[in-house]
């Protein structure tokens, strides 16, 4: 059988990352290539907990069908989490379960876009948003990000106010995945301006947000949100664990009424017993201690890896001090062949992203990469950065 | 903000079904009208025994990042029990882990569909799997399903054969929903035979097919698949539990690649400690036993329902005796008003759905209903029986 693939799946190419992690099944190697969180966050002891007294005490109520929505209770003790620094879900707002916040972006896209319309994003991006994104026929268009953790604000407003309007502004501000960096408050209050101004939704990412382990907490744009112009994509994955797939959306009804259209159609629902044991986490344990432990174990994690590329990289290497997420964001000298510098890292078995991998613009120029502290071990982190430091000074020196 | 949805996503409808569902918040309805497998079945010593297993012995692989194709181990022993019986997964086939069955519809439709392409299914089908197609903007045409469970081949060859080439047939040959009747053998074959000479892939839709109380089993039309023109939706939600979602698709390796890149931009990976607990059941426990076990407990529910209708319906209704699955389809006589019929019976709390629900063309006329005879226990099976009994009376006799 010939198969005659859609438009928009044919325009997908597999991803770089995927490509690099394909080799992750050698134990040898040394990754800083991933973005999964640090396993030693993992509540795992209330998980277990949890579970073993969910199934012996109601087994059927994590088993049976349940609504596609997500599991009542779960929907507001999210939604008080959500708001337990500021308030991000709104009166006038819904919050509603997805498979991770994956399928948030996934469906963003799919309840906005025909295929041909503009998604805005910013010009180095999570990858798999979009991915998603490109997966219903929409196309791309890239607002710069600047060494600031903000955008090009007169960009984005002649990019909202082009004839051909975008359906909606795609935005990590907290920590984004690839850069690190975070969007300063008067950025974030211009971007929403913006928005409310030329009628262009924000769908606002925000996995990493509960991970700041320097500095201060900048409020979402969701916070200032009085028009139901923003969708707020919340992720468990980091504070409870990836491996449940369970996130909420945050958004005027309006769009997340046409989101679970779309989720009946996909999956009917999200895995209930991990709902349920979010649920109970979320109003059971002390989840101010949880964080705050999670922060010392990602801020430990963070500052090995600086101490150690401040050791070992060559002085030509820039970087930025990370204050919260999962990522630093590595720039080498102008005229510096990063691929070459990638290629040969992995043959001496440490992994590494090119910045290119997360161009909206492949053909981009990036003398880039991104390292991930979250996932390799201590030990790791120390040898693999004495590797890539050797080869930083083979490189730029 | 005024979101402009896209036309995809305009062109759904709330389902009816999930209309009706909405007023089972009330535990005094008995209802006819849902769709859930037997609590009954589900195997909660063993779920609640392994999940408390890898939870104490190795938690971080229950709970981290998991590969998007599906636990490797699972994608085997999903393999192992799907060829239990006949050849599905043929050795050039391959096996990926999805979020339900529901999510193997979806896929299907994003990766084979450009918007306004056509898909053909039978005239009365699941209605998620209508939505899902529609969702990506396909257009359905119906082939008319018969009494004999099977549908009008030379109809059939007609639409295969057409102009605009169909983008695939989709198909539940065993018990099918909402009918539940089984396509008969020679049926398939030529079902199947189409397909390769007009090279349209065939979705068969297999969930009920361990659930067979009476007869013999027919085989998949998958086991006669040569040429990689079937893409086979298994699921895990009835023989272990929906809650779960827990499927697996077996097709060519060509487009379950691309179904792979779609569930990466969705949800990343199904959830993992679901998949665990799915393979230590199916490679541990005697699942030949459990599957006895499960039709013995249909059988009584069915047989149940059967007698009591025998016993209260007006005779000028007919039905089919169900040899498996979850579904009577129960027909009127013509002249009667089948909606009224229901609402009366709603108000006497007593839910069905009607079959027009499940018609591809809504205007179509439909004197049938749906009763489902799983979900609710013996005593409302009586009770909800005797009261729809009375009232068929009214209006047939």
């Amino acid at each position: 059988m010939k198969f005659e693939f859609s438009d928009k799946i044919k325009g997908l190419k597999p991803s770089v990352i995927r490509e690099i992690l394909k080799n992750m099944a050698d134990p040898t190697i040394i990754s800083f290539a991933g973005g999964s969180p640090a396993v030693e966050s993992f509540p795992i002891e209330a998980i277990s907990r949890y579970s073993n007294e969910l199934l012996s005490k109601e087994p059927l109520s994590v088993l049976q069908y349940s609504i596609t929505e997500g599991y009542p209770p779960l929907r507001e003790s999210a939604a008080e989490f959500a708001n337990s620094t500021w308030v991000i879900k709104k009166e006038t707002d819904d919050l509603i379960i997805t498979s991770g916040s994956q399928q948030i972006l996934d469906f963003t896209a799919k309840c906005l876009c025909n295929e041909g319309d503009l998604v805005v994003s910013e010009e180095f991006a999570f990858l798999g948003a979009l991915n998603a994104f490109k997966s219903y026929g929409a196309k791309l268009v890239s607002v710069t990000n600047d060494a600031t953790g903000s955008v090009d604000i007169t960009m984005l407003e002649q990019i909202f106010s082009a004839e051909q309007k975008p359906k909606f502004f795609y935005v990590i501000p907290n920590f984004q995945n690839p850069t690190g960096r975070t969007m300063p408050l008067e950025k974030r209050k211009a971007v929403y301006e913006l928005s409310v101004k030329y009628g262009v939704p924000i769908l606002e990412d925000d996995p990493y947000g509960q991970i700041r382990f320097n500095g201060q907490d900048v409020p979402p744009i969701k916070t200032f949100d009085t028009e139901g112009a923003v969708i707020y994509a919340g992720s468990l994955s980091k504070i409870m664990c990836p491996g449940f797939r369970v996130a909420y959306a945050i958004g005027a009804k309006e769009i997340l009424s046409q989101m679970v259209i779309a989720k009946q159609g996909c999956d009917v629902h999200s895995n209930i017993w991990a709902q349920r044991v979010c649920h109970e986490i979320l109003t059971k344990e002390d989840m101010v201690k949880h964080i705050s432990k999670l922060q010392v174990i990602y801020k430990q994690k963070s500052d090995l890896m600086v101490s150690e590329m401040e050791k070992c990289f060559s002085d030509k290497v820039t970087y930025d001090k990370p204050d919260g997420g999962m990522f630093i964001w590595v720039t080498m000298p102008k005229g510096v062949d990063v691929l070459a510098f990638i290629q040969e890292a992995m043959t001496q078995k440490v992994a590494l992203v090119p910045g290119v991998a997360f161009a909206t613009d492949e053909n981009v120029a990036c003398q880039s990469f991104r390292m991930n502290f979250s996932t390799p071990s201590n030990e790791n982190i120390v040898k693999g950065v004495g590797i890539l430091g050797e080869l930083t000074k083979k490189y730029c020196d």
